[in-house]
């Protein structure tokens, strides 16, 4: 294999890969990365055990050439020092040859590294889907209702289906769930499929998600998702993102979400959001940062929290409107800033349904997220 | 006590003497910011083993009212909550007022905390200088010369005197000296001392230092310097910085830094720094982070690096002008990208004067830096 490359797209495809790489793993084969050289197409690929990505580089781009083929070929690069050379050689192209027992001869300039690649012929090949279930959503779409879920997944493995965020298809209707069970993110979309699809229980791990995100730019350009029982694979841009889904069945949560309220209150978010942040200041040191929301018809609505030996804090809220009983509820103050954060809107709506239920928050100005959060017990 | 104040000057009083603040100490009071206000004066300290800072706050600024003074008096408060609370509190104005107990209520719009304090009577009084040994340098100077010395102390306590950066100050020249015993750095600098004043061996912590350039800003203003037998004296703006000084004698530098040379070369400075930190990229795990240096009389510098396993890079550099024997040198490359880094100069001259011995790097216009570094002896 001999090529001649653009160094910044090289670079933009190498970085990609990137976030599929093993850093820890007993698989040798794995902290590489594959480049395959033929005399149509330049792909690189990385795998772990949750994900691979493949991104192939343009032979041309806007008339400039960007690759340019001497010999096809294909080997695997050692990732990690493979990723930090391409970033810093001198020159805008690079020429990587590879030569007998996988020597790679990288130039650039006056700069010249050999590295000792790995036989291509032992890298894991990519699954071969069947693209039965097929659906599109615009890039920018798929990145915010990831971001208003993927927070709520559960970090621990005590139930590893959580730490995944289901995905249901109803009717062109995608509805995505994330719950760690202390808290609850929902969030619906509209998405283009040409056929009558629809799945259940698909969950997605997380950290997929979360790495997916990383990738994904804030353009309408279409993304189409494919799923199969046991991947899914994300084709974006000259991006394949593939990743294994969580066996299991996922709670059924669609009855943990009240429908009907005792205490209903609408917030400037930004405000109650500042408000939340200062109110747990104090926290400090204890883990379940409990923050203290008391509301009586008529009145402000105030949010206190009390640390011992270190002192108090109270905020007050002016709220936009309220109705309903007077309502005292303790809450854990990270779930709801994360939820808040989440919301992108001006106002947002909690609704109660007494000081032991869980409550919602949503927007004012639509209905596709729905944040839940579970409050704490206190005397 | 009882105070209206501006949100934004607190905040940065604040600031600058949380670089003073203990995170870890058995000491409570050494935990907190003393404020105290008169009628004529409102200031903040904090203090560490190592360094005191204090810092006033005025009552007026470009004719804005910065403090409103209700009731004089003083407390201590915990750095760290009120560090946090100011940078958020919602309006521009923070009224804190002191009630029995040391009991601090802080508040501003809606937001009110209530933090408890401590006795400003226990909290360490800061020393009182004898100011024999004044002189003055340019903020943005002093700046730089601690910048282009401080990288340079030991960081661990073998030997403690080398964790501190040494001062000498003969006719008006001041000479900065740090060393950990494998590279040495060497700055001078004139300043303005008015009478007839010189010191030897003032040996101050290079944490200190490090704390002192965070509040040092680039500007022209003069920072006066008060030395006495134990501690040192920065005054700057509206900062007070005290540290203490090493005891013990500094070894005597003067004889180690090579005065002639068997080989000599010039290179550009930017093209060397990239050079190396390429050669470096492969050392990976290894702590030595060793690259070799090889001329010939009439060739081009190489910098190479052999690293087992992983592979080899090979950079070639012209140099602007190179005179003298053949050499082959290791060297540590992380010595060589600080010395590089530190020396703001397009083109540096390099001095050797043999493969087992300390080598030089100067900029080439100036001769006020000099960087020594210690060659690795390898086969």
């Amino acid at each position: 294999m001999q090529v001649l490359i653009k160094r910044d797209q090289l670079n933009h495809a190498v970085q990609h890969v990137l976030k599929a790489v093993s850093t820890r793993t007993t698989i040798p084969i794995l902290t590489g990365i594959k480049m395959l050289v033929t005399d149509e197409d330049m792909t690189l690929t990385a795998s772990n055990s949750d994900i691979s990505i493949e991104c192939s580089i343009p032979f041309e781009e806007d008339g400039e050439e960007i690759v340019n083929v001497m010999r096809p070929g294909s080997i695997v690069l050692p990732a990690r020092y493979f990723g930090e050379i391409v970033k810093k050689l001198p020159e805008d192209t690079i020429e990587i040859d590879v030569k007998e027992n996988f020597l790679i001869q990288i130039r650039s300039g006056s700069s010249e590294f050999q590295l000792n690649g790995l036989d291509p012929e032992e890298f894991p090949r990519l699954p071969q889907l069947e693209e039965e279930k097929v659906f599109s959503i615009p890039a920018d779409i798929l990145k915010t209702i990831i971001r208003q879920t993927v927070f709520a997944v559960a970090t621990t493995e005590t139930r590893p289906i959580l730490t995944g965020v289901r995905w249901n298809l109803h009717n062109g209707s995608l509805s995505l769930v994330a719950t760690d069970s202390h808290r609850l993110a929902n969030r619906e979309a509209n998405v283009e499929t040409s056929e009558d699809l629809s799945f259940e229980n698909i969950v997605i791990p997380g950290k997929s998600l979360t790495e997916l995100n990383k990738i994904l730019e804030d353009s309408d350009q279409l993304v189409d998702i494919v799923i199969t029982d046991n991947q899914i694979l994300i084709k974006y841009d000259k991006v394949l993102f593939y990743s294994r889904l969580l066996d299991g069945t996922y709670p059924d949560t669609s009855r943990i979400i009240p429908q009907s309220f005792k205490t209903e209150m609408v917030l400037n978010s930004r405000m109650f959001l500042q408000a939340i942040e200062r109110a747990s200041l104090l926290a400090g040191e204890s883990k379940n940062n409990v923050v203290k929301l008391t509301s009586r018809p008529g009145e402000e609505v105030e949010i206190t929290s009390n640390t011992q030996e270190i002192g108090k804090v109270t905020e007050t809220i002016t709220p936009a409107s309220i109705q309903g009983d007077e309502i005292k509820i303790s809450f854990n103050a990270k779930y709801m800033l994360e939820a808040l954060r989440s919301i992108d809107s001006d106002e947002i709506k909690i609704g109660f349904t007494g000081s032991m239920n869980p409550f919602i928050i949503k927007p004012t100005e639509h209905d596709w997220i729905t944040q839940l959060i579970v409050p704490v017990r206190t005397n």
